[in-house]
């Protein structure tokens, strides 16, 4: 016997979507329209949570027919879903957790974004008000009320890799949840979803029942890296820069596991932002680490951030080979660290308010190849703007290699040139040709074809 | 040994309020300038809770060294009290439900009623606006998470009224909360207080731990009426009407105790509502009931209506003397009655959607000479739309009666002058008088002299 | 309407007596024979809530045509119940708390003290294995489990207090409740009750929703002085000594009210215990307290204490008139020191395994003339045995005065005879007859007939 | 950095047993020598929770300095432990679920065993008695409060399985768990741990809090088969076939996946119950299941039980291969028969009294040459008994293969010899002869050496 492929269902929330006024049903209903395909692609991302692809066009094509529909109530607000995929479901009822983040989609993709576009413009908004619509959208995913302490460690890392370094992953996260700590990812496969599930075993056997497994992810990614099943609390961020930046306010401490582009993204978006002057005495325990058979990546990443941005940089973070333990170690000391940091500043322990991040670093960046000529990668600038630009190549590629539109883009104009100073794009070069060379651009079973070109000479 | 006279001190929120963004708080903290003197008056009407006065001009002369001000923390916001009434603490430690309605406090006035502004416009707005804002601002004060099934009561009735009929209200409560019925009133002392006393014991005798005692209240009347201290759950409407939207929206059905031109307010209010054709369906368990010595009281209540409303509207209630415990089955029954008919219409137990309220009841009403002239007080239109004016005609003296702002005015321009139906005016007349000698207008020690003059020539 | 007078109910039990084995059961069922009687009795008090008087007789006699029987089910037990009171029940469904108290019962007459029997003979126990069972009742009784800190206060006074007293109870109650303490009584009206109904509002504005209202008894005493519905933890202990022993053994601290005999012994109990060299150095806060009017109570018993058991005993206690806040102040600091000396000596919070209590003032005592006739009441002995005995002897008034046996007993052998020291029997009986004269043996309304004669020649 | 070999540490238990009277402390203290090597080999098997092995004895010798005390305080209990395994503290720190557990043994081993010495004697108790012995010991151990409704899969199978097979069991545990069924096994590794573990992912993807992993073991089994960190309730039965009741009354129903000995001595006890007349009408859901490659298996049990037991105990199973959504439906449904069946003779759901246990399965069976010489493995007599004999054989084998004891007695005395009808010898011998084949006997990585011997001719 097996599951039905499809599913026609009548879905409701539970919680707080449950109380929309009725003026609120209506204008969601209307307006859905702008929004309604994002909205549909982010739903059949969370329901599609058994497919092992990170092939995003593939999942869309296969579940075409695939509808959803708002469904405005006197009580409240439903979800119409027709031609739903079957894994969501167990005989015929929607599984909890894809219920919980199929309104999660809702409210964020849906009501989030649309009061939010009643009310304010962000397209040129200040750095400030940036930091404070992030705050805004985290609170209203009721992110904060878990927040009691500093113990949420980001896990940062490939969504496509070995089967040892994701059993590596495994291991750190049971390590970590042995130590009550929680854990935040981007929630796809891989390093997304290792250190969750090690720290959900480890949490039930410390007895902790209301461990966080917070998963920040952005429409452009969601649905080539659907999140798995243990997160427990799902955010969907309207861009790439707004995720970061819920990262580094919301978590309290980083672990970087090998990975490809995008976690080149997100090791010099926080170097860049640790290297702001601002920022010297905040403290941010940062540990790069993985399986023995790994360190080799660690050091071309440690040579390359050398070359390019400092010895300065290299004191940023700590790396760590093939130790669980003491990695686990070091962030529960950190922590102790920000905790008496926040302490000692009266700040909020459920986001960082302190940590000065520069707009460079917050404006979402359009990869084009005439944005791509725009960069400055070169040694004339202060290192954080250096990072700032190095994090927007990585980012592109990024997008070329797994989101939609990206994917797209490069099929009609070809790959993206990257420009600059001849030092750095040989350093450049070497380390993407080594991502590729260890399958870290794609999941396995397809063959990578580079979405960029570095122009060395 | 005694309680201190005056306290200072420096208080924190207890669960949302604490979570505002930067952005927030500094809006809050400029903008406060318009809505401070409301502010601060609220927040001692809180904190003089051991008082014994509708007097609120002696209360604000009594305290008026006393300061309040919003305080910005990276972390949240706090409060700052100078010579802050004693009886609101505890060996310097703030009474924790005085904490909470103060933080209602600041919710409603300040930050709601400014969020509110920043997005909308209301002095025009239609009848459903008016619908949805009344919901917005409950459910913001998470009045609606508590309601599962309808079981709130609201009682109305005097806040001056006589200690037999007090402890009758007492024992009416006694008997709701032994069938585990929920209070809603308006929150200050009186007929507002003895239902929720009752039902407190009586939901311990039940062992109910989350007996809701809900307090509507407005800016205007909230220091004559300062909110007893079994209130667990207070909520400050913007004003008069939709305040009284609140209680039937929310509540289920309807107790109401002997009281005077206030109460005469709300019953037309409610009746007028009830007799709208688009009505005639929803069921609105609807109870008059005082102990036998009130009988008097209720004859001539529904001899006026008899007269100026009709058989119709005396058909909308029921009159019971002295029988607490019918009081409490007769709700207990109209209360299945509204179960079942929500839930044939996939209605929400926690907002009374359905229920039609015609705009004339939604409006704010300025007590003023030209707008009591304006007035229509005849034979010559529908029904409710009678009751409308004359809700408006009983509002008006209620706020000559105790409302500052109300007061300031007939102190200036004389007592407002009722014109209309002779008829009508020589009943309305007889009933004024009624509570004059009653003493329903004041509370007792205060002599009264009338803020009105009913012109029957 | 009305109540009605009778009811017949089958009722289930909520929580652990749910879960007897079979075996158990029909032990119960059988066994119940020899303690039914009392059972009934103590059954028919709990339910008779609502009435007024402490003639426990009269009570009994109202009600003769009630039953109670065990029901034995494959599920569980059940009680069933014919002509039971009204006053017990809401439209045909038992009020909670009653219930509750009603399985109490079953808990402690039926289920544990047959369990008892079975594995031991408590009438020559040591002293340490009386301690133990006392331990073993109220932990069965799950006592301990509310208890997390050092905050039980309990109040000691008379059943029969004049209004102005038992108002003041209430008030010392809501100043001991506002400091978040809690309230251990004997449960029967007057000062038993009134610290509890303060204690119930002033958790209820502290937002205290798990406060403790313990409630000790025996089958003696329950009839007459049946538990207010305020109690949320009833014990029934086997007899009045291992009730004193659970007093002091849970209670923190002791607050004594004004009263009559029983109070007397109450009182000459702590102090025979805190007198006793071995526990010299452990701090136990104890309070003597009255509005002004009583001031005059005190000075006689303070007179008599020096008089007969001399200025060690005086040190004992503070004294504070018409003041409730410096009570519960006194009270707050000395529970403070309790926390240190049991934090200091790794003693549990729930149960104070420290204090030594010597024998004379565990093992029952039978009130009949030859036991009186063996009482030493004279100076040739160590205090604390003269305080023992003298004890007893307000025990025996006790009993003679308002419990079943004890009643029957003095009718059929005219009163007891009380003999000793000339000295102490003078001031002995001055005290007494000022307790009559004061009205302080029985509750109003009934004339007092002494059940003892000082034999002073 | 690797944890520690061995640790020394002072633990307090949380919970109930922290307040055991001084009494039970020092009795405990004083009587745990004829319990203590008992005590410290299931707390050496609890901590030891590391370990892969089933070879009791290489554990107990790798800890021979392993050292266990009870410290007796004011306070309550302590545990002094020396030289205890690593592998159960994170950083010195106790892992909470094994210090649950290790207090799981104190609770079980030392008080309850204790107690209930002191007050029966079992030796030679009827079967209602024993029944009510294990309902006592099953509600100590807190085990009924959780089981609202008929929920419970009891999960039996081999400790030595397959990984396909192992991979089997999580995916029927799976199932059952997004069926919001709770999992009973023995609590081994292999099938008692594969279902906890999908169970559990299942659970937190339904988002069920209060999961049940129930463990039942026993003095003799524990140490070769640690309980797995899922189980969140332990509880140590005083035999092999109290526990096997222990499974038969708490679960609802029961799913069988392959194994040795000890799976065939399972389905033997349960087919002799249901075969017996009284519960010919208790509704009991049973099913073998097994993936693919483990269809021959089965097929040899079905035709084992066909030869000897007859086809009415064919009919009480039913077999599903390699379908785990379809083990899963029919256990859910299965579950609301038994539901029907509970609430329609008024039973309760937490303990099946309606089934009728022979004695011949209650009574402890040891395991000599003598007493296998006397078990009647022959066609004339009731097929319960024939059943009841056989799983007496196979109980044997069980303990001459993986129980200290047993083990110890086979090194001395040779295997068992095995008498009988030829006929039923003959099928049991081929049946035990797979076992081995298929390495179902002993963890692999052992060789099997058979400690019994089958005499057919």
């Amino acid at each position: 016997m097996q599951y039905e492929d499809r599913v026609d269902a009548l879905v409701a929330p539970k919680g707080a979507l449950e109380m929309l006024s009725q003026d609120e049903i209506s204008r969601m209903s209307e307006d859905s329209g702008s929004l309604h395909e994002l909205f549909r692609r982010c739903a059949l991302a969370i329901m599609n949570c058994g497919s092992d692809t990170d092939d995003a066009e593939a999942v869309m094509k296969e579940f075409n027919d695939f509808e959803i529909n708002i469904i405005q109530q006197e009580r409240g607000v439903k979800l119409e879903l027709k031609n739903a995929p079957g894994s969501a479901f167990v005989d015929g009822k929607m599984i909890s957790s894809v219920r919980e983040m199929l309104f999660s989609v809702l409210r964020d993709i849906i009501f989030t974004y649309h009061e939010y576009n009643l009310a304010r413009n962000l397209e040129n908004a200040s750095s400030d008000k940036i930091t404070n619509v992030v705050f805004e959208l985290l609170r209203n995913a009721n992110v904060f009320r878990r927040i009691q302490s500093p113990d949420m460690v980001v896990c940062w890392g490939g969504h496509s890799i070995a089967r040892h370094e994701y059993d590596y992953t495994k291991r750190v996260g049971h390590e970590l949840g042995l130590r009550e700590l929680n854990i935040c990812t981007g929630c796809g496969p891989g390093a997304m979803k290792g250190p969750m599930k090690g720290a959900a075993i480890a949490h039930s056997k410390q007895r902790i029942r209301n461990g966080v497994y917070l998963g920040l992810t952005e429409p452009g990614i969601i649905a080539a890296e659907s999140p798995n099943p243990i997160v427990n609390q799902l955010v969907i961020m309207p861009d790439i820069e707004k995720r970061l930046e819920a990262f580094v306010r919301t978590g309290h401490g980083i672990v970087v596991f090998p990975g490809g582009a995008g976690t080149a993204e997100e090791i010099l978006y926080i170097l860049g932002i640790l290297l702001h002057p601002k920022n010297a005495d905040v403290p941010f325990p940062l540990v790069f680490t993985g399986p023995k058979e790994s360190a080799n990546y660690f050091e071309q990443i440690h040579a390359f951030i050398g070359d390019v941005l400092g010895a300065a940089a290299q004191n940023k973070y700590r790396i760590i080979i093939d130790d669980e333990v003491e990695v686990a170690r070091a962030m529960k000391q950190g922590l102790e660290e920000v905790r008496h940091y926040r302490k000692a500043h009266h700040d909020a322990f459920y986001y960082n308010w302190k940590l000065h991040i520069p707009e460079e670093f917050q404006h979402p960046f359009e990869p084009t190849h005439e944005n791509m000529l725009s960069l400055s990668l070169n040694f004339n600038q202060e290192t954080h703007l250096l990072a700032a630009d190095l994090r927007r190549a990585f980012s592109s590629i990024v997008a070329g290699n797994v989101k939609a539109q990206g994917v797209a883009y490069i099929k009609e104009h070809g790959p993206f040139h990257i420009h600059g100073d001849k030092q750095i794009l040989e350093k450049l070069d070497a380390l993407l040709q080594a991502f590729v060379a260890q399958q870290r651009m794609k999941l396995p079973g397809s063959e990578y074809i580079p979405c960029y070109k570095v122009i060395t000479n």
